[in-house]
């Protein structure tokens, strides 16, 4: 019930999304997604919660470079599905309104950033980078894509997450 | 009235927002709010529109690093403001199901990044980096700190612009 929220979000825009058409989609009584949810806020915060439990891979190759570019790369597949980029784009707008929907984001991104760090922090261990803080390191090579995919509008070619990677990498190990 | 317009904007949200409060906003008649702009996609255009004509001076201090740091402080304090933030927010939320937003959105920022790029080919030029793709740069320093307003919510102090800024230019100077 949850992916239909998700796609009912995708596909009609936060905007006019309503809990009938999740219903629609899920194939169930209009009343059990009420129960469920209740207003659309509601199924927001569960679709980031729901995000915030899934499992990700952490790469482990023994090299910096090749783990933030598999990192990025996840995400970004990720990010680039029409239900995450729903749910994102609405978290985007809702923040400054919702501080239900401001606290989740902000969890969520605590979390994960703290977890992405462990590929920095290794690379740390190894001696191959300097000590550095991790989470800026992930930010560096997450925040222009985002950047592309949500802002600019501009491709997010793989080309591009693997100059983006070279550069951040560069910085380090100068 | 366009002041109004992102005033009311930030307050309400986008989803919220009516042309009768921009017009209470103005101090104006309500026919005079809907003749201008009649819808409230009309309206957020229009914004994105004058963002994009405001002069926006392009530093030359003969260093990259000091040019960098003077654009991102100039780009930050300004999508801090709550009527700029407001307007990226919504446009970020609006873009896959409105084509208008989504074009001028894409146009802005086409330019932005062109004429932002002017300190990067200068830097080229000195000889102070090698021969590298001007708007790259200018995202690989607006990135982090867009995505950590808009999406993570984590503090966007200078030491961070000064932080992200190094890290960047620390890779061009490899």
């Amino acid at each position: 019930m949850l992916e239909a929220g998700l796609a009912e979000l995708a596909a009609a825009g936060y905007h006019n999304v309503s809990l009938e058409g999740v219903a629609r989609r899920a194939g169930v009584n209009k009343t059990t997604v009420y129960r469920r949810w209740g207003t659309r806020e509601a199924l927001l915060l569960d679709a980031i919660r729901a995000r915030a439990t899934a499992e990700v891979p952490i790469p482990d190759t023994g090299d910096l470079r090749e783990d933030l570019l598999a990192l990025v790369r996840t995400a970004i597949a990720n990010l680039a599905t029409v239900e995450v980029q729903a749910m994102v784009r609405v978290a985007v707008a809702l923040s400054p309104h919702d501080d239900a929907v401001a606290a989740t984001s902000r969890a969520f991104w605590t979390e994960r950033l703290a977890v992405d760090g462990e590929v920095v922090r290794r690379a740390v261990e190894r001696g191959e980078i300097a000590p550095v803080d991790p989470e800026r390191v992930i930010e560096a090579v997450l925040g222009p894509p985002y950047f592309r995919l949500l802002v600019t509008g501009r491709p997010v070619t793989d080309e591009f997450l693997v100059a983006t990677v070279d550069l951040v990498v560069d910085g380090l190990r100068r």
